[in-house]
């Protein structure tokens, strides 16, 4: 059974922590956090440490903590020659101090403190810097998940810029949405079939397939009279440069 | 029973007549289209007429035609002072022939050809000229949603901005993020429990809450690795605007 440590404790790290405590195919033999208060609901106080010294023997470090604290705290491990593996979209495996083996196992996945998720369903990118050890991190990322991608860092790096889009551009969409609702005195719940049927026509139709809209059938007198509706400077500036990209992207076919 | 006549072939004339035809508590008299071969999959032979001049009486005619068309296709009903609805979101009421009583009986749903939906869930939204014609699209909505809004025409319009933004513009930044996968050789699939997730998070907490990533952080190093990645001008420039309005979305709090 594969020994895995964590290290941090924000939300990546707490859904971590949640997932392999679950999971019967993992041990979790310690969680370092600098205030140990902050995983008290999660773990047995004896799995807690807040002092890098005691760091217990593992098969894999798993650091998530913020972008720009991993090379900070992987420099700091009192070891070298282990297995450490950080949890980033946006960070090079290569930011992880080279006196251990470097890995990354980045869970694609937006996380929401105190929301759970069903980490089965989250697809857990693995690079390795030695192939030797990708057998140990598959192993680990099957203890809690049942989608397994092999991702290098430049990979990452797109993937990590493609879900921008998908996700926190799309929830800002949501929320241009529900600010046209309250400034019109609509509840913003007469949206919600909507935002999820469109994301779920995605599970069976490419984007391109299931685009409709005003923009998609070049409908100009409905747009010109969505423009002039929209008084509110930037959203105005949103919807004109979305429909231009919609139908742009039409003629590209 | 409530007796409904369907004008219309369309995506949203074929849900409608599917939703009807499974629906108890309606009476599916007549489709009216041009082309009866359009329906034939869906109704019986004898409900198809494309004479205008055959068209049954019925206590609700509802018009599922193209926005453009819904003036000239009520103008041309052979009767009058009947109630007489659309389906649009971005028509006023005003737009159906006077001769008859007018309402709105408007799904709020993106509807793809061949894709089923689940009419339930559907805010059927409603409009009428004479209040004592609110019973009957009540009624009929009922029959095949449990979601029923009272949508001025004014409202309705607003409703239909924020519909754009969630939905058609939401699926636009869908296809960025697969382009970015293709681009990249990444498989979009594992884009979407992200995406599923993302719209899950908003039936519980509100865009605002739910808001993550760079922009929400301010994180201006990843946001700058992000554009430096972006050689495609158009994929560069909506992140850019998009990052700006979540910056100064968040100054607004």
């Amino acid at each position: 059974m594969v020994k895995v440590c964590i290290i941090g404790s924000g939300n990546v790290a707490q859904h971590l922590i949640t997932a392999f405590a679950n999971s019967g195919s993992t041990e979790l033999v310690q969680v370092f956090v600098r205030d140990k208060s902050k995983v008290a609901h999660l773990v047995a106080a004896e799995i807690a440490t807040d002092d890098l010294n005691a760091l217990a023997e593992a098969d894999l470090y798993i650091i998530a903590v913020s972008d720009g604290a991993i090379a900070e705290v992987s420099a700091s491990f009192p070891f070298s020659g282990r297995l450490v593996a950080h949890t980033s979209g946006s960070v090079p495996i290569g930011a992880i101090d080279g006196k251990n083996r470097r890995a990354v196992f980045y869970p694609l996945q937006t996380f929401t403190k105190n929301k759970p998720v069903n980490f089965k369903e989250i697809p857990i990118c693995i690079e390795v810097e030695h192939q030797a050890d990708y057998a140990v991190l598959e192993q680990t990322a099957a203890a809690i998940s049942s989608v397994i991608y092999p991702i290098d860092s430049s990979q990452r790096k797109a993937l990590h810029v493609a879900a921008v889009f998908v996700s926190n551009f799309t929830n800002h969409l949501y929320q241009i949405g529900s600010e046209i609702c309250e400034q019109n005195n609509i509840p913003f719940d007469i949206l919600k079939p909507l935002i999820a049927e469109t994301a779920n026509k995605v599970r069976l139709l490419s984007p391109r397939d299931a685009q409709t809209g005003p923009a998609r059938r070049n409908d100009t007198q409905t747009i010109e009279a969505h423009l002039a509706f929209l008084r509110d400077e930037n959203q105005h500036r949103l919807y004109e440069i979305l429909t231009q990209s919609i139908i742009s992207n039409g003629k590209k076919l």
